[in-house]
């Protein structure tokens, strides 16, 4: 409830009293309480869009007929980029709407990488065209490590003001979770600033455990998104945190996550997607999509439900929703039953805004001028894609399936006469370029990728986290340079390449990471672009060809990655040669 | 966790990852951990204030054995007016915590509706000299209602500077229900200070349903502790309001509201003793007596510490506590066992305050000039508490056991030629006078009370809710003006007088409201003049002479009572003649 004034207040309370006509009357529906974890009989009056009562005898100026449908709180999810739908803010909320979400914490660092506050206030005003209700985390790791090229770097100073503004809950993901217990000034400068405007501080810390997990909680941590065991998971719940189980395109922890969660600990348990493309969205649902998880699983659908209202309004202080009650906003959405979570209608502060899968307003989008052209490359050549080994023996970037992580392999390559690496077809090995785009400053970073299966050609994004550079595989200097000069003309995005020639290709003009045009056509052009991957350049079938190359740069993910200044241990946090000697 | 320095939270992360020894760990314990519901074998290390940490490979500068004790959260009372201790918060403050206590909401209406913001401010320097942490809801119905003489009045206006303290979690229990439906615009206008403060707005609704307890909600209030049945109960929880469960030393409605909680509404419930004595502190204690009543009516010893820790932090926003966790303030209670709740040591803030029931740290009180003398009296003759009346059918104030309502009685008694009240023995109904006690203004109420018992002297009080003006009853107008002049004359308090002579007396003069001896003393001297008033003045033995008396001018409980202004029916919300016509 913000900035409530006396004749809203006025008018909530005549209707509540019957005094004068509800502006509409859900009837005939079963009310999901959360609070109380039953399901009744009932009606909801609703005002200013504000609900202002339960009871059958309340009259509506509209009044909506359930047809015994189950009135729910409006979804939340508790942590997404929306970034990974590749698609505006105005888009993605016209995509998930219609599944049930009414509200997403959302963390706009990818663009915020690339370019900085202004890319914050894009999102903001971009969120402002939907009817979805976007909370932004001000990003907190840009660049992700002190070690990379990003495009903006945000510090403590630059934070308060956005972070001010009460429509930010807090900090996003913490992902730098060394600069917090090996005490960087600066991290302690950015917590402290959440610290003390009382903001929620999200959490990013794969594998911490022990001391190093006390020491990250102490520091006001609330949350985290980054467990893949019961074992990680409880650890968190019991130092305070609360958990966020993922269901993403590319993390899939909740199906390993659920045998966690008990009737006493789901009320710590929040449900997000973290990335979530819009082929996923389209086919699997949003946040619907973990429900059915949830419930076929055979957790109690209240029990799940709250864990995707409730919890999340309260681990993000958004006192006006969460559940179904007089003075909440009415954020309601009405399954046909509770165990396929179709929503039949998704009402936000009131208002019809879906109905059977469809977003019914009309809308416009945000002018995109300030966040496109963002592919600033110092001209190169050809032959600056050649390494220079001397002996064969080198460390690989090794992909595993299901998930963010890496190994560290180690293979052995053919060189040419001058220690260039020529492309074996009999081994799985190729190389892979990461060149800086935002500053003109010519860096480029090369190593090696084992089980990516590529045979033929290229591939080259500019999606590639969490610094946004261009990141490129290929099986020649030759492919890799035709698919990043096209990438370059095209404003970024993602291209595929096969004798030199674009055989593929989706521009993301805004930022290089999002796409202007609707959510269904770019779900069909990845969808081509993956079958073209798989057949055309024989990229392995078990892997998405996009995704997992955008995750090779990111630094902070555990073993093995690639940034534009050469080859990542994670483990010891510094940069290796890619030969091994 | 409030302005949180840099060099704090540097040692609290060293400490954390054992950089250095913690300041203390406490060790050989079961930790209770109310975010999971499990308990486990740990030892918690302590730094600066806070919990750092789980893990017994801590050390400390100090380390403080256990024994096997169970280490819970430090409890919450969710709503309490400290002045019905009749003691100074830092007197409070030393007899609750050894009961494991550690903060408490606290609505002080009663000195406010006395002194006003001053009251106010002294109970916030009070509180200060106390290691209880105390946070004051700002009493939202000063006077309770518009009809009543109070020492003060306090409007929407006025408090918004003392609700834009931080420590300050919202508007205190808003009794004028009927100003919330009816729309009073000063009403209003509090509920909008709070609501765009984004602070908690307590409730106070006995009996409210259906569409008026749907306007309330509606109105953001949060919390009500007037629930005395399961009914009530539920119908609140559906509301999305937080139930505050209330064993006090006048109401008893725990026990009946038992039965209500589920194992997922339990979430949704706290405890709190909304007015306790200090003898009911003394010799049953404070939370730890609701945990003792919980567990041994079969609820889960975990839920029930965490409806007295976790859910009351939640419910009130106070984010650093209400948990053991890393980065919690280290306010923790060890419990011989979770059946007795006996608290064998109480550590604040990681300093220990309480063993074997003993407060260990020495204390100055708060000086007390600001809030002493209120005793402002219009100078009467006995004759002015004559009555005058044509006919002998009166409205009678019935007393009704364990409770504070009462019930409309009607009754004929005699009369004197000027058509005064002369007392019958052989019926239990005596006169009962309210005389302003603010203003001088002179205003004299009377009427008549039944079931009280007393049958020889009288008694007056300076406590009389929520005005607090004097109230009297005696069998003949002498005693009553001998009781009246004694209590002018000590500062207010507690006056018994038999045959025009004081025989029993507490002077109470922190605003007529409060003592400032100790709470045993003060607990002895109550019982001395309970034991007296029941054996030389023969009053009820069913009833508690005092606490019975001060309920007898609440406006807002039904169904009759009686202020400055004469006889008073709540149901009309209006006044009656002492006589029935």
């Amino acid at each position: 409830m913000e900035h409530m004034d006396k004749r809203t207040l006025s008018t909530m309370i005549d209707a509540a009293m019957h005094r004068v006509p509800a502006d509409l009357v859900i009837y005939n529906c079963n009310v999901v309480d959360v609070y109380t974890g039953t399901i009744r009989a009932d009606s909801i009056a609703i005002t200013d869009g504000h609900i202002v009562g339960f009871g059958d005898d309340y009259r509506g100026r509209e009044e909506y007929n359930a047809n015994g449908a189950y009135a729910a709180p409006g979804l939340i999810d508790a942590h997404i980029h929306i970034e990974s739908s590749y698609t505006s803010p105005e888009e993605f909320g016209r995509m998930v709407v219609p599944r049930g979400t009414t509200t997403v914490i959302a963390d706009p660092h990818e663009i915020v990488n690339v370019y900085g506050l202004e890319g914050f206030n894009y999102m903001i005003r971009a969120a402002e065209k939907t009817e979805l209700s976007v909370r932004y985390m001000m990003p907190s790791c840009v660049p992700a490590t002190p070690l990379e090229d990003s495009g903006a770097i945000v510090n403590a100073f630059d934070m308060q003001w956005p972070m001010g503004d009460r429509h930010v809950p807090g900090l996003g993901e913490f992902m730098n979770y060394p600069g917090i217990i090996n005490k960087s000034d600066e991290d302690l400068n950015k917590l402290l600033v959440a610290l003390n405007m009382h903001k929620v501080i999200d959490g990013h810390s794969p594998g911490l455990t022990g001391a190093q997990l006390n020491a990250y909680a102490a520091s006001g941590v609330k949350t985290d998104h980054e467990c893949s065991t019961v074992k990680e998971m409880t650890e968190r719940l019991e130092r305070g945190m609360y958990v966020q189980m993922r269901d993403g395109s590319a993390c899939h922890d909740l199906k390993n996550l659920i045998p966690a969660i008990t009737p006493f600990n789901y009320k710590r348990c929040l449900l997000c997607s973290d990335d979530r493309q819009p082929r996923t969205i389209l086919e699997e649902g949003h946040i619907d999509n973990h429900l059915r998880m949830l419930v076929k699983a055979g957790i109690d659908p209240v029990m799940a439900l709250c864990m995707a209202t409730l919890n999340c309004a309260e681990c993000y202080k958004l006192e006006d929703r969460g559940g179904l009650a007089p003075g909440k906003r009415a954020d309601i959405v009405l399954f046909n039953n509770l165990e396929d979570f179709r929503a039949q209608a998704v009402f936000i502060e009131g208002k019809k805004i879906a109905e059977d899968g469809k977003y019914l307003p009309s809308f416009e989008k945000t002018p995109i001028f300030s966040v496109r052209g963002s592919m600033h490359v110092k001209p190169f050549t050809v032959d600056q894609l050649k390494m220079h080994l001397t002996g064969t023996h080198v460390r690989a970037i090794e992909i595993v399936l299901d998930g963010v992580t890496t190994k560290a392999a180690e293979a052995d390559v053919k060189l040419d006469q001058d220690g260039d690496f020529i492309f074996d077809p009999a081994q799985d090995i190729v190389k892979i370029a990461v060149l800086e785009r935002h500053h003109n400053t010519g860096k480029i970073g090369l190593g090696f990728l084992k089980n990516y299966g590529i045979r033929r050609g290229a591939v080259a994004l500019s999606v590639a986290h969490d610094s946004h550079n261009i990141i490129c595989v290929g099986v020649s200097n030759e492919e890799m340079y035709a698919a990043i000069q096209a990438l370059i003309e095209q404003e970024g995005g993602f291209v595929l390449v096969e004798d030199n020639k674009v055989i593929s290709s989706l521009p993301l003009p805004i930022a290089g990471l999002m796409s202007d045009l609707p959510g269904e056509e770019v779900a069909a052009r990845i969808k081509e672009m993956h079958d073209t991957a798989y057949e055309r350049l024989d990229i392995n079938r078990e892997i998405e060809p996009v995704m997992t190359l955008c995750f090779m740069s990111l630094l902070v993910i555990p073993e093995l990655k690639i940034s534009t200044r050469g080859m990542f241990d994670v483990t010891k946090f510094d940069f290796v040669p890619a030969e091994i000697t």
